[in-house]
């Protein structure tokens, strides 16, 4: 009955839709089963330009026109993370025991290193750079909709030991796995249903109302608003979301990409050195264009530890309240 | 529109059913907003026996008899959280805006003290001194039940940096709010189910199941089974369970505090050095005494971090197979 761990495997929690990805190659990662808060050293950072031979091959890369893949040359790179938590080749073991459930771990596991040189924050990047950055994103997330088995594509980016990172060098991460996860489904469910009493995207709405308050706004222009997070779990918690309506962030514009990328980068720099993640929102893969759902993105800024209580509850504590984060984060203090 | 945040307030997420509690007081708290990966140094620890007069008065203590409060005398201690998260006396705000919700933050939030040397880990205590603990939070637990207005009262511990203490004298926590947080919801609903469906308890099933098949099992006395998660999602993460069937932990018999307080102390010290956090599920306050919820302790090391993926999506990242940790805590390798 019981399944064998030697590949990777989803595993579900025997009560809540809580998945687990039990992800054994994983185990070699030079942070995981140790301390988390150093990030490796190492003596030549396989990310930099020139060490390509030290990554699997790349899946993608913007590159000077006449160089090869896995060479020097490139400017954003993607390559398949060699610690996958989900592989395109996992066995079939999917077990139905309501106590014990499990799917393959199937999926697909990439890294975005978004520049050649040795910088550790996007924040330092040019906004030319920043743009390449989410434009590979976006041409990620399109390519990704024709593998098949795929529902949801998580893109990510661990800043600092404290976020979870372990490779200096800046990059980010994109997770897609064949399933869409509890929170992104509890979302896109709640903006439904608030679409459903009030007749307007939730999204649409609350950018309306920090327009017109005011007191979250850190950073508006004309396609994006940057504002803390009413309810946000972590200090100096920023969401970023576009002004037109839109469910799906590859369908975004150039317009919309341009200021993304400024926005994005401004809320870091004012950040400063600080561990942090942020992560994109977007509709689920199988999902038409969606008259509720908007995409956006969460920056979390972890300041602050998750402790027992947030694991015991789904609950947060944040001691910053949000209207005092946006003012600081405005230079207003 | 806007409440006012100079008190502790909840706020709601505008689609998800998450609640955070926006704590100024707690911004006050040495580790909050700044490095979370140290604790804070003390130059006289206001944890230890003689420094009573450091802290809030307690309202509980197991004291030599003939010995006042606030003073020496005490083996457990219990104290007013001095960086509460919530209080009795909250001001009323509820404000039903669909976007912006809120409600008073009003609630108990207490700190244990496990002993009156300055030992930094409870399982350095003796089996005396945690069995006094676990007493203690037992008997919290039902004095509690009588405090007007609580629906849950969230017993756990943070120990070490990585799981969120800030302080290093060994103690644990206890929080209780008027709401039933989402993930004891959660759980609460999904046994429900399963008992309709099977009609039987899971936690009682997922007992037979663990001790016929071995391969988790990390301890097991007369009273209590310790065993590794199925689906955790921590390495070594393990959960102790009662083997009598009981919704509510302040309803244990005393045979069964002494044999979890020795299996919670034993399976901590094989964990050894680690940060960890561990939590109690229990029945919400209100709830008879259930046919399909069983009471039961997680533990949960904080070796691997909590990442931008676990963050955006509620699934979580697990490097080690629960079967080879169950291995390593049965020092079988």
């Amino acid at each position: 009955m019981m399944p064998n761990a030697s590949f990777p495997q989803f595993r579900r929690d025997p009560l809540l839709d809580r998945w687990v990805l039990i992800a054994p190659e994983r185990a070699a990662k030079p942070t995981e089963c140790e301390a988390p808060a150093l990030l490796a050293h190492h003596e030549v950072c396989p990310f930099c330009e020139g060490q390509e031979y030290e990554t699997p091959h790349e899946v993608f890369a913007i590159r000077t026109r006449g160089t090869l893949p896995d060479t020097p040359g490139w400017r954003v790179r993607v390559i398949p993370n060699r610690y996958p938590a989900a592989r395109r080749d996992a066995p079939q073991l999917n077990a139905d025991d309501p106590l014990f459930p499990t799917r393959p771990g199937y999926g697909i596991h990439e890294v975005i290193v978004e520049c050649p040189q040795h910088e550790i924050a996007l924040a330092a990047l040019s906004d030319g750079n920043v743009r390449d950055v989410f434009g590979v994103y976006r041409d990620r997330l399109a390519a990704l909709r024709y593998q098949p088995g795929l529902e949801y594509v998580q893109v990510f980016k661990n800043h600092g030991a404290a976020a979870g990172a372990s490779v200096e060098h800046t990059h980010s991460q994109i997770l897609g796995l064949p399933r869409v996860p509890r929170d992104v489904r509890d979302e896109w469910d709640g903006a439904a249903d608030y679409h459903r009493r009030h007749g307007r995207c939730p999204f649409c709405e609350l950018l309306a109302q920090e327009l017109a308050s005011g007191e979250r706004l850190v950073r508006v222009t004309e396609q994006c608003v940057a504002f803390t997070a009413f309810a946000g779990r972590f200090p100096y918690e920023t969401w970023v979301v576009p002004r037109r309506h839109g469910s799906h962030f590859d369908q975004l514009t150039a317009a919309e990409l341009t200021d993304l990328a400024a926005v994005m980068r401004s809320v870091l720099r004012r950040l400063g050195p600080v561990s942090h993640n942020f992560v994109l929102h977007t509709a689920p893969l199988p999902e038409p264009e969606s008259a509720h759902y908007h995409w956006h993105w969460e920056i979390l800024p972890r300041l602050t530890g998750i402790a027992g209580y947030e694991l015991a509850t789904g609950y947060f504590i944040n001691p910053l309240p949000p209207e005092d984060a946006a003012r600081r984060l405005r230079n207003e203090d």
